[in-house]
């Protein structure tokens, strides 16, 4: 077969990213959306949901540790943890590796990311079987609607963009859920697309945030090569904590290995450009 | 005319980026390359040379101001300056707003790079007839061979990929002429390119670069979405000084406006990605 191209081109942003593709490994249309694998020459396999780029092998290391990192060393103590979406599993891996993390409860409306996830990602799942996960496939903003009140320390939404699928996700009433359910100094965290595109979103997202009560937001700055323009951003939102510092010495000393995260880049992410700093304060 | 869209395919990772273009503006065969400029939809001008996007005018930002103010607030008194290659200008132009700067040279073996900066990214180009600044078309190469010793505070290597036209600029033969032409306490700084996929070629440039005598060395990641990957870097070798720290207090009473340096951004720069970090030391 002659090697070819996947191309995602990015309507919002005029600009495409593709990857040159040796073969399609599955294709799949679920009730929820179309999921596409592929083998790619240089970055592994690459998973597509109806048309958009959702992770590769090679740099999904990027996206899950900024997604779980950063709030986890935020947190003074994260116990309990709740997964909105993120059915590859990545994010549920990076949240395993903190010793005192009790519960994580994975919410995907999608059972078949995960299953292809497991075949076509397998190091993604491999902390799948850990006795504090617990994997529902469900939907997660009746899941966060229905959850106990002050009964958890961190909220993931590892979703879509939020346009389709996840658009619920991204609104006053969900992060009200989310507010509810967690406890004091409890931190939602939450995928806010590529800083340089998006800017007016990750505004409005952290003016809902605080608008539901959330004390304190900031949105984190990383590079992640298969979304449009490269760059990408994690918004958290604090429940009466502080998000300018973290357990520096915990991270320094942190009992597992990263590719990406350290002490000092999650110093780093803290940084705002000049653009950033004057559009979000 | 029908948008349709100008994809650069990166044969080295495997992976491209593309902009949906509304026309094309020029397109020249010069004495060294292939200069095409086209028109997009959501990125302003774009300029590529041989098939590779040089520049766009929404992006461009990141790059010349990280290839310019960490090292110009690094050096304790950077007066005389040389550029090689960077005809765009965006480079000179932020490297014109310190004004402690006295001479800046810019040595660009093609003329038409700038005659065409000049008519589609003229922004880029505004400082051009600052009497500091000197515009030379010619070979950089040996332009830093034939430099007078101990003479300039700061080359800055602003050139295209380490392979045709620019090769010659990453070997020790030239980074050699760098250093015999920097007085003490000299920085070096070279576009470096994507941290994830080229990372052999910054430990071998900084080996060659303290190889010649540089006494240290150190790679700043930045984000720059039209370059493969969406993930760049500028590497800094200092003959005698140190890397490590900048003048912060001038760099946050910086008497310019821009959009992505700082001092956070500066100091976020310095810290190293975990596979930087075990790769670099």
């Amino acid at each position: 077969m002659s090697p070819h191209w996947f191309t995602e081109q990015h309507e919002a942003s005029g600009s495409s990213i593709g990857y040159r593709i040796s073969e399609k490994l599955a294709d799949e249309q679920t009730p929820f959306q179309h999921i596409e694998i592929y083998a790619t020459t240089d970055w592994g396999n690459l998973m597509v949901i109806d048309g958009c780029t959702m992770l590769t092998t090679r740099d999904n290391f990027l996206y899950h540790e900024m997604m779980t990192h950063p709030a986890l060393y935020t947190h003074p103590a994260p116990r309990n943890v709740v997964i909105i979406g993120g059915g590859d599993c990545g994010t549920l891996r990076e949240v395993l590796r903190h010793p005192e993390v009790e519960s994580v409860a994975q919410i995907d409306i999608d059972e078949r990311v995960t299953r292809l996830a497991e075949k076509y990602f397998p190091e993604l799942c491999e902390s799948n079987a850990d006795p504090r996960a617990k994997l529902l496939f469900d939907d997660g903003i009746k899941y966060m609607a229905e959850a106990q009140s002050d009964s958890l320390d961190l909220v993931i939404v590892d979703s879509t963009d939020p346009v389709g699928p996840a658009e619920g996700l991204f609104n006053a009433k969900f992060y009200a859920s989310c507010f509810r359910a967690l406890r004091k100094g409890g931190i939602l965290v939450q995928q806010s697309e590529s800083p340089l595109v998006l800017l007016d979103l990750i505004q409005s997202m952290q003016q809902a945030m605080r608008g539901v009560g959330f004390s304190t937001t900031r949105t984190l700055p990383f590079p992640q090569p298969c979304y449009p323009t490269g760059w990408w951003s994690t918004t958290l939102a604090s429940k009466g904590g502080a998000l300018d510092g973290f357990r520096e010495k915990d991270a320094s000393a942190k009992p597992f290995a990263t590719r990406y995260y350290n002490a000092a880049i999650h110093r780093a992410a803290l940084a705002q450009p000049e653009f950033m700093r004057e559009a979000l304060g």
